[in-house]
């Protein structure tokens, strides 16, 4: 095993390490061990992920002598819903889950999301452990306890802030990732550098070959410095009454892009990508911000083969599709604007008039 | 409006506050106006509650410049469900509810939970008010953060810890409640007294009629002290890692009667009732209490009309059903025992086998 990145997300008692480095997965079982609760773990997952790195997590919680079972959840946004999270309740039950055992969400971030309000409400709340398998969920989803399934209506209304007691970020899961999961994931790596990390947007810039070819080292301290960064802003806003919305830089534009396409075009690190150019672009038009910046986030997300221009639809369509996003209030749609490279801001100001201009002058323009 | 009590739930920065007395309705809109967050507010609730109390409390709202909508769940345990909490999610995305918006559960035990584990999930979690208005929700459920709701394999096996911010206990709002529920209710104050309040206990046996007449003076004082109990056990546990647990007195036998009885034959009450009586017997045996303890506790519980025998069922179906409680731990029953009037402690070690014998001797002579 190689050298191991803790991070910690401080949340006072609830405080809780995040591991990285090649081989941690065969940490989870001395780990789960020591816990306190009762020595039974459940394993949500699916079947992709389960084939391939099932065996090597169960063999290690084995090993340490706790009881473990596992459950496949269908892979796809369309089955992150109710129906699912029923499914789960009635395994569980037929299995006799206790409440003090571990359900742990091996997989990307569907199966953290599932799996993490199955944890929060199952018997109201057993212990969860997150080990990510995407590096989409390596950088973003499976830290800072936001966990949910869809309604038809939208994604993610239906939820719960529910921490996790422990992240293990094994990055020899991600070998075994296709490329365009790599570079969805690399979306969220590129928001976060924005948001809050300007010396690893220059990283990115030099070494984002080495890091989409999955170099090890490189990717290992890119994966610990978002998680740093991610850390930082959960721990001073769990609930997201403030500053953790920052962490949607990209996003209320990039749901409304996944909303209108369906969930189906667009992966959501990919309609995430389209969201940065326009916060970018909008961050011109109302603050100034520097044309070059623009061009610096575009030329990094297009050399990973992301899409940044938008879908063709209507005025009214994008209009309907803004609102729906859970951060409106007062009727007002929340934007996160880039002041710099690191440094954003949060408005409620923002006519959606000139949001919209600016999903209109990014439209593809051949369908 | 007369005197009104206020007890304190002291959880930190959740801390809130709990208002008792006659005319405390009228208060609501006023405490909301006066909050931060969208002036948008969701009351749920049932037809009867609703048809009786529902106009008085919209008032208090919109006279406070509040938007207001009322939605109305079926009423029993049958519909403490997915399916409701689903129609719930639908209703309240079609108005648009937001996320900061404030869920206000009006009604007893039933909507509270339901209400509650809505507001907990709802994007993540909205504002909730819990206006209880039966006795039982007054006394026990309103206050501490239990929201759920069932499965088809057991009662509460789906839900959430979420505080609400207030409560406002009207006493006024018992006047329409039917004799069975008032005494439903009284089971839990007798429990309550039972396990942290011995003096409650002496006011009950002196005071028992006025109190199942609602007199004003006596209910009030008798709902603000066990509300006093309840808020200093959940403000020492409130995940219920330990002590909270003795809130459950009565509860293990309580929930085994209603899962055979499919609850159907018992209010949730009138089997605490009879898991009062089992508690102190089973207390006899295992601790030597004394056998004079659980006559005091029967004679309260029958002066109210309240069962204190059990249904008929063989000992496997004790068995089995004393098994699915939460509470189970490595396969171990949670018991909570009786030393005293006013002190009860909790046990792993009961052998079952005990516990079904002073079942089988509890049982109804006829059925």
């Amino acid at each position: 095993m190689g050298s191991v990145h803790e991070v910690i997300v401080d949340l006072g008692e609830r405080s809780y390490p995040i591991r990285i480095g090649s081989g941690v997965l065969a940490e989870v079982g001395t780990w789960l061990a020591r816990q306190p609760g009762a020595p039974q773990v459940l394993i949500v997952t699916n079947e992709a992920v389960n084939s391939r790195w099932g065996e090597a997590l169960r063999s290690s919680i084995k090993a340490a002598g706790l009881a473990v079972e596992t459950v496949a959840i269908a892979d796809g946004e369309e089955h992150k819903n109710l129906a699912t999270l029923s499914m789960l309740y009635d395994r569980a039950i037929a299995m006799r889950l206790e409440r003090s055992a571990t359900v742990l969400a091996l997989g990307g971030g569907i199966v953290g999301d599932v799996a993490g309000f199955f944890a929060a409400t199952y018997m109201r709340g057993t212990g969860f452990v997150q080990v990510p398998t995407t590096l989409l969920a390596q950088v973003d989803s499976s830290v800072g306890g936001k966990t949910a399934v869809n309604h038809q209506a939208g994604k993610n209304l239906i939820g719960a802030f529910y921490q996790p007691q422990a992240v293990f970020i094994d990055t020899d899961t991600l070998s075994t990732l296709p490329k365009r999961e790599v570079a969805a994931g690399y979306a969220e790596v590129v928001k976060t550098a924005m948001l809050g990390d300007a010396e690893l947007f220059q990283l990115l810039e030099r070494d984002q070959e080495k890091l989409l070819a999955l170099d090890p080292a490189v990717v290992a301290t890119v994966v610990a410095r978002c998680c740093a960064v991610k850390a930082r802003v959960v721990g001073a806003d769990e609930r997201e009454r403030g500053l953790r919305a920052l962490l949607n830089l990209g996003h209320t534009f990039g749901h409304a892009v996944e909303a209108l396409t369906e969930y189906r075009r667009y992966k959501h690190g990919e309609a995430v990508a389209i969201g940065l150019v326009a916060a970018c672009r909008l961050a011109e038009t109302v603050l100034g911000l520097n044309r070059a910046v623009t061009e610096r986030v575009t030329l990094l997300l297009t050399a990973a083969g992301l899409p940044v221009s938008f879908p063709c639809f209507a005025r009214s369509a994008w209009s309907g599709a803004l609102q729906l996003d859970k951060k409106v209030a007062h009727g007002n749609v929340l934007f996160v604007l880039v002041r710099a490279i690191g440094d954003c801001v949060l408005s409620r100001q923002i006519p959606l008039e000139n949001a919209i201009d600016v999903i209109m002058e990014l439209q593809e323009k051949s369908s």
